[in-house]
Protein backbone atom coordinates (compact mmCIF):
# COMPACT_ATOMS: atom_id res chain seq x y z
CA UNK A 1 0.00 0.00 0.00
CA UNK A 2 2.10 3.20 -1.24
CA UNK A 3 -0.89 5.63 -1.03
CA UNK A 4 -1.71 7.24 2.20
CA UNK A 5 -5.78 7.28 2.67
CA UNK A 6 -6.52 10.31 3.77
CA UNK A 7 -9.58 12.59 5.42
CA UNK A 8 -10.36 15.86 3.80
CA UNK A 9 -8.27 18.68 4.54
CA UNK A 10 -7.25 20.51 6.82
CA UNK A 11 -5.17 18.03 8.48
CA UNK A 12 -1.30 18.13 9.28
CA UNK A 13 2.31 16.35 6.76
CA UNK A 14 5.63 15.48 8.82
CA UNK A 15 7.96 15.93 5.81
CA UNK A 16 11.27 14.02 6.41
CA UNK A 17 13.97 13.85 3.25
CA UNK A 18 16.84 11.85 3.94
CA UNK A 19 20.02 10.78 2.72
CA UNK A 20 21.18 7.31 3.73
CA UNK A 21 24.71 6.88 4.56
CA UNK A 22 26.23 3.35 3.70
CA UNK A 23 25.17 -0.07 4.90
CA UNK A 24 21.88 -1.20 6.50
CA UNK A 25 22.98 -1.59 10.27
CA UNK A 26 19.48 -2.06 11.68
CA UNK A 27 17.92 0.58 9.59
CA UNK A 28 15.56 -1.55 7.25
CA UNK A 29 14.15 -3.12 11.12
CA UNK A 30 13.90 -0.28 12.54
CA UNK A 31 12.37 1.92 10.08
CA UNK A 32 9.40 -0.81 9.63
CA UNK A 33 8.67 -1.09 12.96
CA UNK A 34 8.46 2.98 13.07
CA UNK A 35 5.45 2.94 10.60
CA UNK A 36 4.26 0.10 12.11
CA UNK A 37 4.51 2.20 15.60
CA UNK A 38 3.22 5.02 13.79
CA UNK A 39 0.25 3.69 12.63
CA UNK A 40 -0.66 2.70 15.87
CA UNK A 41 -0.49 6.44 17.18
CA UNK A 42 -3.90 8.20 17.95
CA UNK A 43 -4.40 11.12 15.23
CA UNK A 44 -1.99 8.83 12.50
CA UNK A 45 -3.79 8.78 9.39
CA UNK A 46 -1.62 7.53 6.99
CA UNK A 47 2.53 7.24 5.57
CA UNK A 48 3.97 7.40 2.19
CA UNK A 49 7.62 7.00 1.29
CA UNK A 50 9.69 6.31 -1.93
CA UNK A 51 13.74 6.17 -2.21
CA UNK A 52 15.75 6.34 -5.03
CA UNK A 53 18.56 3.66 -5.54
CA UNK A 54 20.94 6.53 -4.63
CA UNK A 55 19.71 6.53 -0.83
CA UNK A 56 17.43 9.89 -0.94
CA UNK A 57 14.22 9.63 0.12
CA UNK A 58 11.15 11.37 1.14
CA UNK A 59 8.84 10.13 3.78
CA UNK A 60 5.67 12.16 4.66
CA UNK A 61 3.46 11.00 7.76
CA UNK A 62 -0.10 12.36 7.81
CA UNK A 63 -1.95 12.99 11.06
CA UNK A 64 -4.91 14.76 12.51
CA UNK A 65 -3.74 17.06 14.49
CA UNK A 66 0.02 19.00 15.93
CA UNK A 67 -1.11 17.36 19.24
CA UNK A 68 -0.74 13.91 17.35
CA UNK A 69 2.61 14.59 16.18
CA UNK A 70 3.88 15.83 19.57
CA UNK A 71 2.95 12.24 20.41
CA UNK A 72 4.79 10.70 17.43
CA UNK A 73 7.71 12.96 18.72
CA UNK A 74 7.97 12.63 21.97
CA UNK A 75 7.32 8.07 22.07
CA UNK A 76 10.28 6.90 23.81
CA UNK A 77 11.42 4.32 20.82
CA UNK A 78 10.54 6.94 18.13
CA UNK A 79 12.95 9.28 19.75
CA UNK A 80 15.20 6.48 20.05
CA UNK A 81 15.17 5.59 16.52
CA UNK A 82 16.15 9.37 15.85
CA UNK A 83 19.07 9.47 17.70
CA UNK A 84 20.58 6.22 16.01
CA UNK A 85 19.15 8.02 12.79
CA UNK A 86 20.99 10.91 13.45
CA UNK A 87 24.35 8.73 14.90
CA UNK A 88 23.98 6.18 11.93
CA UNK A 89 21.84 5.71 9.14
CA UNK A 90 21.40 9.39 7.58
CA UNK A 91 24.04 11.72 5.73
CA UNK A 92 22.13 14.42 5.97
CA UNK A 93 18.36 15.45 6.46
CA UNK A 94 15.29 17.63 6.39
CA UNK A 95 12.53 17.55 8.63
CA UNK A 96 9.46 20.09 8.28
CA UNK A 97 5.71 20.31 9.20
CA UNK A 98 3.13 21.38 7.10
CA UNK A 99 -0.60 21.91 7.58
CA UNK A 100 -2.51 20.71 4.20
CA UNK A 101 -4.56 23.07 3.01
CA UNK A 102 -6.15 20.93 -0.18
CA UNK A 103 -5.89 17.94 -1.81
CA UNK A 104 -6.50 15.98 -4.83
CA UNK A 105 -6.20 12.45 -5.83
CA UNK A 106 -7.45 10.56 -8.87
CA UNK A 107 -7.00 7.35 -10.78
CA UNK A 108 -5.91 7.37 -14.85
CA UNK A 109 -7.07 5.21 -17.21
CA UNK A 110 -4.28 3.36 -16.49
CA UNK A 111 -5.38 2.90 -12.81
CA UNK B 1 21.52 18.23 -5.77
CA UNK B 2 18.58 16.55 -3.78
CA UNK B 3 17.93 18.42 -0.72
CA UNK B 4 16.00 22.28 -1.57
CA UNK B 5 17.36 24.81 0.44
CA UNK B 6 14.39 26.78 1.60
CA UNK B 7 14.31 29.83 3.55
CA UNK B 8 12.82 30.30 7.59
CA UNK B 9 8.67 29.15 7.18
CA UNK B 10 6.53 30.09 6.67
CA UNK B 11 6.23 28.98 2.49
CA UNK B 12 4.09 26.19 0.99
CA UNK B 13 4.69 22.77 -0.20
CA UNK B 14 3.17 21.05 -3.30
CA UNK B 15 3.19 17.34 -2.49
CA UNK B 16 2.49 15.17 -5.25
CA UNK B 17 2.75 10.89 -4.55
CA UNK B 18 2.10 9.14 -7.98
CA UNK B 19 2.71 5.29 -9.00
CA UNK B 20 3.96 5.14 -12.91
CA UNK B 21 2.73 3.24 -15.18
CA UNK B 22 4.88 0.66 -17.27
CA UNK B 23 7.35 2.07 -19.70
CA UNK B 24 9.16 6.18 -20.01
CA UNK B 25 6.58 7.40 -23.35
CA UNK B 26 8.72 11.05 -22.97
CA UNK B 27 8.10 10.98 -19.32
CA UNK B 28 12.02 11.23 -17.97
CA UNK B 29 12.70 14.47 -20.59
CA UNK B 30 9.19 16.28 -19.71
CA UNK B 31 10.17 15.61 -16.11
CA UNK B 32 13.46 17.14 -16.30
CA UNK B 33 12.23 19.98 -18.18
CA UNK B 34 9.18 20.79 -15.64
CA UNK B 35 12.15 20.75 -13.07
CA UNK B 36 14.06 23.71 -14.99
CA UNK B 37 10.71 25.04 -16.15
CA UNK B 38 9.33 25.20 -12.18
CA UNK B 39 12.79 26.56 -10.90
CA UNK B 40 12.43 29.50 -13.22
CA UNK B 41 8.89 30.64 -11.94
CA UNK B 42 8.75 33.76 -9.41
CA UNK B 43 8.54 32.38 -6.34
CA UNK B 44 9.96 28.75 -6.57
CA UNK B 45 12.08 27.93 -3.70
CA UNK B 46 13.35 24.16 -4.54
CA UNK B 47 12.06 20.70 -5.39
CA UNK B 48 12.93 17.19 -3.61
CA UNK B 49 12.04 14.09 -5.58
CA UNK B 50 12.70 10.19 -4.60
CA UNK B 51 11.33 7.49 -6.54
CA UNK B 52 11.03 3.32 -5.77
CA UNK B 53 11.95 1.19 -8.11
CA UNK B 54 8.80 -0.42 -8.58
CA UNK B 55 7.58 3.15 -9.70
CA UNK B 56 5.98 5.02 -6.66
CA UNK B 57 7.25 8.37 -6.43
CA UNK B 58 7.35 11.20 -3.84
CA UNK B 59 7.67 15.08 -5.33
CA UNK B 60 7.90 18.30 -3.17
CA UNK B 61 7.79 21.44 -4.48
CA UNK B 62 8.17 24.61 -2.67
CA UNK B 63 7.03 28.52 -3.21
CA UNK B 64 6.99 31.55 -1.28
CA UNK B 65 3.35 31.58 -1.81
CA UNK B 66 0.19 30.20 -3.05
CA UNK B 67 -0.42 32.96 -6.06
CA UNK B 68 3.05 31.42 -6.71
CA UNK B 69 1.66 28.02 -7.13
CA UNK B 70 -1.28 29.18 -8.95
CA UNK B 71 1.12 30.75 -11.76
CA UNK B 72 2.55 27.27 -11.86
CA UNK B 73 -0.06 25.36 -12.27
CA UNK B 74 -1.27 27.93 -15.13
CA UNK B 75 1.93 27.19 -16.50
CA UNK B 76 0.81 26.15 -20.47
CA UNK B 77 3.55 23.71 -20.42
CA UNK B 78 3.05 22.54 -17.14
CA UNK B 79 -0.81 21.90 -17.75
CA UNK B 80 -0.16 20.14 -21.18
CA UNK B 81 2.55 17.93 -19.03
CA UNK B 82 -0.08 17.07 -16.53
CA UNK B 83 -2.54 16.04 -18.89
CA UNK B 84 -0.04 13.91 -20.42
CA UNK B 85 0.65 12.30 -16.88
CA UNK B 86 -3.09 11.81 -16.61
CA UNK B 87 -3.08 9.99 -19.66
CA UNK B 88 0.04 8.11 -20.31
CA UNK B 89 2.27 8.07 -17.31
CA UNK B 90 0.86 7.74 -14.18
CA UNK B 91 -1.47 4.64 -12.62
CA UNK B 92 -2.49 7.11 -9.27
CA UNK B 93 -1.57 10.15 -7.98
CA UNK B 94 -2.15 11.98 -4.70
CA UNK B 95 -1.52 15.97 -4.98
CA UNK B 96 -1.69 17.89 -1.38
CA UNK B 97 -0.94 21.64 -0.94
CA UNK B 98 0.42 22.38 2.22
CA UNK B 99 1.46 25.39 4.33
CA UNK B 100 4.34 24.58 6.07
CA UNK B 101 5.13 26.07 9.48
CA UNK B 102 8.09 25.06 10.94
CA UNK B 103 11.33 23.28 9.67
CA UNK B 104 14.08 21.73 10.76
CA UNK B 105 17.56 20.33 9.05
CA UNK B 106 20.91 18.27 10.18
CA UNK B 107 23.80 17.55 8.55
CA UNK B 108 25.35 14.26 10.92
CA UNK B 109 28.67 12.76 11.31
CA UNK B 110 28.21 11.17 7.97
CA UNK B 111 27.48 14.48 6.26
Amino acid sequence: MHFARTPSPPYFAVIFSSKRSAGDRGYAATAARMVDLAAGMPGFLGVESARDNDGFGITVAYFDSEEAIRRWRDHPEHAAARQRGREEWYEHFELRVARVERAYGADTRHG
